[in-house]
């Protein structure tokens, strides 16, 4: 199988899994949460999961491996710069608008904020990222950036890049725990321990949000899917 | 600085790190559930924050930075295999107590097993560790196995090492989680969202694991940290 198949074979089962994540984390917020809305009700809380795991999860796994594309690599490595800078982009906005629900939820409701680890890790998580964009833009979008610097930042980008992911996920699990913990035992009749139908819908999405980050890491560790470095392109980038 | 030295400068506050992981879940089980026991009772339940922490993260992580210390590149590769799978084998058994700790608390007091997120990905984590550590056996250190089956192993074991080192950061986070939920929210007077004293602890012990977990990606990232490959090394192992 030539690497180009092999990696598509690799890659659409890693995007069907990404689509499965957003389409699960949706029906949970309306089948089980009464839907969406923007008044600081429960239902403008519901945009927080689904934010979260659009913005820190599926896009951003996918803007990751724009890179290991293997049809891109005859292309610009500029033009596929900006592209993962965009992609990148709109994940950190969706992120920050998910948010933003949770906090205008919680201050429309009185309800404290920032307690729990779950909420320390995942404001990590998004810190992190905001900065990890504005060091991208800075170190291998603006020409004027100075080469030493350039080289210097691959390693640390492409290490906070992964760290990101990992707290993605991380953040993505224990809210989820968080959610079930509040929904079932605080909320409604059947405990988490009975096992309900939500629980066991809720920890699936938890399984595959599992499933496709690892997946995107096993992409990313195979070396001849690294984009290779043509002879104009020595310049760390 | 030389690698070495730059390495000792990472490497040792990565160990104080781990160090203070299992100092911090210590006195948390210790000070507020009140120390240790193996009867049945909460007391047995706290060995297993303890045991997890200190088989599937401090030690894990630990076993797997066996080959980046420059020190042992000089001495034969497989010495430090048998290290390597020595502390990984303690990890697993050390992780495996923690389970018993739990499963047996559980049964005692006939509360559910296995109906949350954390007990689904913790379970995932444990399993893909024994797997993991009977197919490493097997392909790096039994002198009969085949040569293709060792170099298309190395990939694949390496990418599953770093995945079940996120996994069980995942598996810690939402414990803590969990954990706290139960013992503030469902038992004593004070609520999570007031962040009491043990709350603020418990978190800061969830971002210390963090900060652990996220050094030792740094460690693995950094190629010249990689053990040089010998002539008489060439065969993959």
């Amino acid at each position: 199988m030539s690497p180009s198949v092999f990696f598509w074979v690799t890659y659409v089962p890693c995007l069907c899994l990404g689509l499965l994540c957003l389409l699960f984390v949706s029906f949970w917020s309306s089948h089980w949460h009464g839907g969406f809305s923007w008044d600081g009700s429960a239902l403008q809380f519901n945009w927080h999961p689904v934010l979260m795991v659009a913005g820190l999860v599926v896009l951003y796994g996918n803007a990751v491996l724009v890179f290991r594309m293997p049809f891109t690599w005859k292309q610009k490595k500029n033009t596929w710069k900006l592209v993962h800078a965009g992609l990148m982009l709109l994940a950190l906005l969706l992120s920050v608008l998910g948010l933003c629900a949770v906090f205008d939820y919680h201050r429309s409701l009185q309800i404290p904020d920032m307690y729990s680890l779950h909420s320390w890790v995942g404001i990590c998580t998004v810190i992190m990222f905001a900065f990890q964009w504005v060091l991208g833009l800075a170190g291998f979008l603006l020409p004027c950036s100075p080469l030493p610097f350039r080289s210097n930042l691959k390693p640390v980008h492409i290490w906070m890049g992964k760290a990101i992911l990992i707290l993605s996920l991380t953040s993505c699990i224990s809210g989820i725990t968080e959610n079930l913990f509040f929904s079932l035992d605080g909320v409604s009749g059947e405990p988490y321990s009975s096992l309900p139908a939500e629980a066991k819908f809720a920890n699936s999405l938890g399984i595959l949000i599992v499933a496709f980050v690892l997946v995107v890491f096993g992409i990313l560790s195979k070396n001849s899917w690294q984009r290779p470095e043509s002879e104009n392109e020595s310049i760390p980038s």
